[in-house]
């Protein structure tokens, strides 16, 4: 079952930073779009954005939505309900609507409503960011291989839910689908909790020796550098998502009082045995080499969307 | 003030994993040694280094070290002592003595007392593993552009510290000088707390949804890379440098407490403050880019070393 990769006569970018601009360069580089718009507050990034090819045109307030098809928004995750609320008038019915937050249930429960009947949204989360921000640093390929979790809340239209994951598909990404809490759930695990840890980490190296700078290796570099991360960004995504963190915070926390205390007590047996679970833990939940799988063939997530989809349901995964 | 690479006729390797591997490999290939000597306890490594081409012979016992200039012990920290006891006595004069420990202090204080008087130890810690072990992974270039301590303690002769360095900078590493004490202080920041944090997560993602590992990004993969490191040698050197580790693991817990108290009140103002603090900290201490310095030239800390040892002094770079 192989259907053909999606195409949209106009799709609009709302929000041109990294993901916005990088998804217009995708867009236009993969043929998905005949023509890209672009709509977002910064004048040099609207400038940016045209300079390096990521949109055709610029267009403001409703004029920007106006006979698209599809549209992404783009804009960091509390900007989104003003900015998709000031082009909401704009939309031409059966148009479709995702976005890129890294937080979704809030956005499950705001976005739908500030829409037309007939405009149907359908949340995602490409997980393809980097410590990065801005239109300076979209590329073409940053999807390729990423994977884009696909939202859809209990209520939204499989036909929707399969044109939306197949655009992200179409950029390069792995699609998979979860509800917008299951999204949460995991990824409160998974990118907002070693967010936290490394901020925290990087926080306390303000009580580090002025030398250590010079005696860091590879390993550091790769531990810290989700600290380097965009602070307001940051502090907006955790505190979205404080509920679903909480708990993974706390386990944590405790793991760590755990290792501390075998280390007070010298009890090397103990730590040979914690660090011998957590690295099972770690190969067991996320073996090395599953983030190369490519990305080509027809993604398995967007065949079982399709198939519920024609079967007049929808299904999600819950492995 | 160029000297020329060092040049041994024989140099033995005790210890043939990935780093004792890599420094037979890297001194072949750079003509650091006209002969290399391999000496370990794996009858498995032992053959694999001869197959890749890591050592010339292989020698057991006192007859290991015998006619070499330079030795290197690339043995687990734990094994070290015993491993240097067993060829102690096949030493010639004036010989001289590295290592690849990633604790320093306790060598420090044994390993010269196990060597004949005229047999100098100049310890080191290249800072070129990685999560992976054994000779399987050894290559010629791990340590090019790494960092290499190398930990000379207060009664060091001087012209031993040049040379060790030397050495090191001859396989391709950015040697800095510190003293044992210093160095254990520093990494316990740069090193070794990162690893105790990644292992604690790692161990409470046994609590994670069995969905979170379809949905974690190149973050997540980079975070947690340290946790796939060995239990049994990481287990030691928390353990070895556990005094050092204390105070900044201590510092991290409650950074993360104050981190886990703004999520809980929802204070978004109060987390931006932090996160901006944590990632200016970060930025300070490791500049973005810093790693990627080039390791040609002349090091300035050998040249300082060589400068303080033809003054018949020593000097340590305490920035």
């Amino acid at each position: 079952m192989t259907a053909p990769a999606p195409h949209f006569t106009r799709l609009t970018v709302i929000g041109l930073g990294l993901l916005g601009g990088s998804v217009g360069l995708a867009a236009r580089a993969r043929g998905v779009a005949s023509r890209v718009v672009g709509c977002g507050r910064s004048r040099e990034s609207l400038a940016a954005a045209l300079r390096r090819g990521a949109v055709d045109e610029i267009r403001a307030g409703v004029d920007a939505v106006r006979e698209a098809e599809f549209v992404v928004l783009a804009t960091p995750v509390s900007a989104m309900p003003g900015a998709l609320g000031a082009v909401a008038a704009g939309f031409q019915p059966g148009a479709l609507v995702t976005d890129v937050g890294s937080v979704k249930s809030p956005l499950a429960d705001l976005l739908p409503g500030l829409l037309p009947p007939a405009v149907r949204f359908v949340g995602a989360h490409p997980m393809a960011g980097s410590h990065q921000r801005g239109i300076e640093h979209a590329r073409a390929d940053l999807f390729e291989g990423a994977v884009c979790i696909v939202t859809p809340s209990h209520d939204t239209d499989p036909q929707a839910v399969e044109r939306v994951a197949s655009f992200w598909h179409a950029l390069g990404a792995r699609v998979v689908l979860r509800t917008p809490a299951q999204h949460d759930a995991e990824v409160a695990w998974t990118s907002h909790l070693p967010h936290a840890l490394a901020f925290a980490f990087a926080r306390a190296l303000e009580e580090a020796p002025s030398g250590a700078c010079e005696v860091s290796g590879p390993g550091f570099r790769d531990f810290t550098r989700i600290a380097r991360s965009d602070a307001e960004l940051w502090s907006e995504i955790l505190a979205a998502n404080r509920k679903a963190i909480a708990g993974p915070l706390q386990e944590t926390a405790q793991r760590l009082a755990e290792l501390a205390r075998m280390l007070d007590a010298n009890d090397v047996e103990s730590l040979e045995r914690f660090l011998g679970i957590a690295r099972e833990t770690l190969t067991r939940i996320a073996p090395e080499g599953l983030r190369s799988r490519p990305s080509g063939g027809e993604n398995p997530e967007i065949a079982a969307a399709k198939s519920a989809a024609s079967e007049g349901e929808r299904k999600i995964t819950h492995d």
